[in-house]
Parts: structure tokens; C-alpha cells; sequence
């Protein structure tokens, strides 16, 4: 069955039986895992963010929980017709389709984003799909190319033959729009930043090294991260991630590999445990002897943010610790363009190759 | 003389005289034309910002200006290393590159790139060139799809042919990196949203009516204003703007067509004079008589801008003041999604094509 008709059976289910309780003069119920932080928790044996067991019900016949009811099943619907006519569209979209006054009073059924949102997030964990399965797009950043083609709505495209540009990453990259063919790359390189990506793609990187580049202009959206999933998955190439030696790099690394603990209910689709940290390390700065003009002090919001990471339980081995316990001791961070001090493209000629041939990585 | 040569003859000659004046026993200085507001005005014959006559002298022999001459010459000596190497950077990496600290004493060439990056603007008004010919990127954003085929860096690509993502639109995008090979399209039309972009895209809207689309999420980064201008200038097509139905929108359409104040002495070089605004406008809440709930109250911020815009020179046509002040009459802003209320793509189906059939556009 595809993931179109499986959804709609459920949604078929879910509203007959909402029906059949209404018939039997009973009040309809729905049950929806909590997403809150305190139904969080790290699954050590699968080192991925997972959401626990937690539920809320949401009944008809009460009051405060009436509107929520009518807003899950008016999105439902939305989405139902949606995926019917083979659409997609945004989040944005679906909250201008849904929103109207309800006849015979002055109420709307939603007054703003804010509140349709969570509803879609609400039957994302009910139906344990990802809103991407629902037809729904988000924003979407970053590009790739390297050595892959892809069929991406049926056009065949080769990202080797991209040029500067590159192939810009889709929100919704399910198998059923993108295919993967003819891959002759042995792993993905994701980058932070889409200047130091373009470094890379301009000095063929990819081409040298076998490999797939990719950016998401700092956190990556979902279409970047699914898409690596996948890539990791299906084709079985590990993923090396290449971000600024800061607290903000540490996160962006952390939510490809963990996911983020506010979108927990995500994690298991989205996130890729064995996902490595290829650099940039606060190691580097005397290995590589960088001058001291390219420090960037450590502000106090640094300081704390990274005795917070220090205390993530996926960020426990030795090696991590020392890693962060080194920025604090060194007092500074570092950016990816700091290594452009060397030598303009010393990043892809250099330091990334001896980083991959000695296997310098965290994971 | 390809452009790299050209710019390479003026740096040296610039360099020249400095070292003959200093083998004179004379001050060298260097003549920077001013990008202040005062020596900012609009040309209503070419319907442009642009920059006055005013200039500043930066001479070596005065205390208060030797380290921006300095670092004058020490950014152009960067990127006339950059441009004989062949390479394209950031902003930030030829800040990294150098900073460095000056020997035998404490002081850095610079402390943050906040300093740098007004040096490179220098440089671009002194020589009269972009920052993209002194081999300079910027972030980048947008994506583009529709019935043209381009050579990027020497692979050839089919914007026909660009799945559901697009070619991701690059920051340096000059006639050296990018051509332009068999056009059928008629009209570029660029959408402020990405979100709204997709809709186009997925119900193939540039296929039906033989165009381009382009989106740039938000203002347009200077690759996408640039190739547009380029695909005006070149292929002779005129460019359809479609923003949202508020101040915001109507300060993007500007940026396209006038160009910012900020960036005065750029805009003959970027901005479209001719381009059309063909939507939203605010009249069209009546004309497709759209649901009340679709509309977004204005704040005083919006009540503010509105009244600052119908004072810009470009918008004095009776249409343009009839526009802004039906807005703050109505009271509301609309965005491009409200015409999902009807009918998901209603906008692609029905509004667009109407709107181009009748020529109802604004300019």
C-alpha cells in the first residue's frame, strides 16, 4: 500500500469511529502522545531522542478541549483532500484553507499560525507520520551536488553536472518523489556554512574524493535531514559533518545525529546516530598552528551553552568531553573560514583529506 | 579584456601611482566617491537610484585615515591574489585572510569584519565594479525552474528538467560563469515566497505559460537580482514581481526595481527599471471577493512604512498612491497564501493567468 492510501485509511478509521461514538450517544475521544519536554527521553541502546509513553485524550463533550477537537479533524480534513488531489503545499497554506468564521457565530476556527501548527503536529505523533507524508512542505534551504543522479519528480538529474549552483533541496524528499541512481559516491559530506560549500564545490571536492556535498545554511531544514537519512540508509554511506569549532556548530551536529528534544516525536525518522564530526575541532588550532588573529573569544553565553552540551548523555565519551573542556580552556572558537589563514583552499586540499585518511573523527 | 584583466590593470595602476607619489616625497591618497544619503538622489529620466558626484580622499599621511588606506591596499592585494588564482570567496574568508597582527606591534589590520566589509565596498565604488567581478560571493538563496537552458561553470542545464527542487540560484552569476543557451520562455516571473514558488512549480505554471520562475525567500540576494537583471537586459524579458499584499512586499518590489538607498551605488547595475508588479494588490480582495477571515490587521509599524513609501519619488503615479492608500483606508495587509482560501491553486489556475491576460500590472 502506498504511504498516500495508508494515511487515508487510518484518517478513515480514526473519523468512523468518531462517528459510531457519536451515534452510541457516547463522547468521542482522540489520543494524542504528549509532546512535552517531560515525555523526552535519550534511548542509550539506539542513542536517538525518543518520545515516551505519555498521552493526552481529546474529548468533544468538554469545554476546554471542544475547539482543539474540531481544529484536529478540520486539518484532517484539509490534508484528506490534499493528499486526494496529489498536492502539496505549506504549513502557511493549510492554516489560510482552514481558517473561517464558523457559521452563526463571530468565532474563528483558528485566529492565527500559532495555533494550527501544533494541530499538525498533533496528527504527525497520532498517526506516527512525518508531516512531509501528509502533502505538507517547509521552508527549505541548502543545495547539493556530488556523485549521484536523481530522479526528483521524475526529471532525471546528475549532480555531478550542477555547476556553481548546485541542486537546490526539496522540503518533501520521500522515495516517492525522489529516487536514488547510479551512485558512485562513498560518503556525504554536510557543511554548515554555503560559503565554505561553495569552496568545496568550486575545487571539485567531491569529484577527488568521491562524495556528495551538501549545506542547510546553518540548522538544516527537514528536507536536508531527511535526505541524508535516506542516503545514509538506503545507500549505506556514513555521514561526516563539517561545522564552525562553537557551541552553535556542536548543536547543529547534535541535531543531525540526535535530532532536537523539542521535535523528539521526529527523531527516529530524521536522525542519524552514526553520523561523525569530521571538524572543525578546537584540537586543530594547534595542530594545524592557525595564527592567533583567527580566535574569536568566548562570550558568557558560549561558557554556558557549552557546560549545558557538556552534560548531554550523547555527549559523554572521553574524546567529546576533551573536545568541549578544551574551548573552555582555550577561552575561544573557531570558524571554518579560520583555516582560510593558511592558505585559501587549504580547507579542501588539506586539512579535510588528512582528516578522512587518518580517520579524525567523533562520533 | 576579459573583466579579470580589466580590473587587474586598474588595481595596478592605482598601486603605481601611490608608489611613484611616494617616491616624490608627496602623500599618496586614493579617491573613494561617497555612499552616505546626502550624495544619494533618484534619476527620473532612467527611473534609478543612484550616487552623486560627492567623493572622500583617504590619504596615507593623515593619522586619522592611514589604517583605512592601509587596509584598502590590503584588501585589494587579496583579491588581485584571489582574482589570478581563479578562485571565488566569501566576504568573510578574505577577512580571515587578512587579519592578521602587525608586526612589531599589538594592533590587528582588523578587529572584526565589520571593518572589512566596507573596505570592499570602497573598493567597488572606487573601481567601479561588483563585488562578484572582484571574485566575491555573498549568501545565497533562491532557486529557479522554467524553459531555459543554462551552461553553470561549463555544465549544461535544463531548468525544464530541475525536479521539484531547482537549480539553486549562485551568488556570482556574470556572463564568465553563467550563459544563457535556448530560451523559450517569455517572462521571468519572481515570487517572494518559496512556499508560493513550489505551487508554481509542482502545477508546472512556467510550462502552461512559457516563463521562468524565480524565487529569492524574501528580499533577493544579489545573485538572484542580478541574473534577473542579466535575463532582462539579454534575452529581452520582461520581469513580473508577485510579493504579498503589504509594506513589505512593496519594499522588495522597490528593491527590484529602484534598488535600496543602502546600496545606492549598486543599483545601476542590479536594479530593473521596467519591472512589473503584477501582485497582490489590495484591490484584489474585493475583485475575488476573499473571505474576511484571510485578512491581517495592519499595525501602526505597517501604517508607518505605508506613509513613508507614498513619498519615494517611484511610486508618485496615481495608481501607485490609489494602491497604498486604499491599504491604509481598508486597514489591512493580505498575503499571497489568502488566495488559498478559494482553491489551492487558484493562484496558478486563475489569478496569475487573469492578471497577465489583462495586463494588469503595475509599474
Amino acid at each position: 500500500m502506498s504511504k498516500d492510501a495508508e494515511i487515508l485509511k487510518k484518517f478513515k478509521e480514526e473519523a468512523e469511529n468518531v462517528i459510531k461514538t457519536f451515534e452510541n450517544k457516547q463522547n468521542p475521544k482522540i489520543k494524542i502522545p504528549l509532546r512535552t519536554l517531560a515525555n523526552v527521553y535519550f534511548d542509550e541502546k539506539e542513542r536517538l531522542i525518543k518520545l515516551g509513553e505519555k498521552q493526552q485524550t481529546r474529548s468533544f463533550f468538554n469545554i476546554a478541549q471542544t475547539k482543539k477537537f474540531m481544529q484536529t479533524f478540520l486539518i484532517a480534513s484539509a490534508i484528506k483532500e490534499l493528499i486526494e488531489s496529489g498536492k502539496t503545499t505549506s504549513i502557511r497554506d493549510i492554516f489560510y484553507r482552514t481558517k473561517h468564521t464558523i457559521s452563526g457565530l463571530q468565532e474563528s476556527t483558528f485566529e492565527e499560525q500559532a495555533e494550527s501548527d501544533p494541530i499538525i503536529e498533533d496528527i504527525e505523533v497520532a498517526f506516527d507520520v512525518l508531516r512531509e507524508e501528509l502533502h505538507l512542505y517547509a521552508s527549505t534551504r541548502g543545495a547539493m551536488v556530488g556523485n549521484l543522479t536523481i530522479v526528483d519528480s521524475g526529471d532525471i538529474i546528475d549532480l555531478r553536472k550542477m555547476g556553481s549552483g548546485g541542486w537546490a533541496v526539496p522540503s518533501i524528499v520521500g522515495p516517492d518523489v525522489i529516487q536514488f541512481k547510479d551512485c558512485d559516491a562513498d560518503f556525504v559530506l554536510f557543511i554548515e556554512k554555503d560559503a565554505v560549500w561553495r569552496r568545496f564545490n568550486e575545487d571539485k571536492f567531491w569529484k577527488k574524493h568521491k562524495c556528495l556535498i551538501i549545506h542547510g545554511q546553518g540548522v538544516p531544514p527537514r528536507g536536508v535531514r531527511l535526505l541524508m537519512r535516506r542516503l545514509h540508509d538506503e545507500l549505506k554511506l556514513p555521514v561526516y559533518v563539517l561545522v564552525d569549532a562553537d557551541p552553535y556548530g556542536l548543536y547543529i551536529y547534535s541535531v543531525i545525529k540526535q535530532g532536537s528534544i523539542n521535535l523528539a516525536y521526529e527523531s527516529m525518522r530524521m536522525a542519524i546516530p552514526e553520523a561523525r564530526f569530521i571538524g572543525l575541532s578546537i584540537f586543530d588550532y594547534e595542530k594545524y598552528k592557525l595564527p592567533k588573529d583567527v580566535i574569536i573569544k568566548l562570550e558568557d553565553v558560549d561558557r554556558k551553552r557549552i557546560s549545558e552540551i557538556l552534560k548531554y548523555p550523547w555527549f559523554q565519551k572521553k574524546e567529546w568531553q576533551a573536545e568541549l573542556k578544551k574551548m573552555l580552556e582555550l577561552g575561544f572558537k573557531l570558524e571554518l573560514e579560520a583555516l582560510s589563514a593558511k592558505n585559501i583552499s587549504f580547507i579542501t586540499e588539506k586539512y579535510l583529506p588528512e582528516k578522512l585518511k587518518n580517520k579524525e573523527w567523533l562520533d
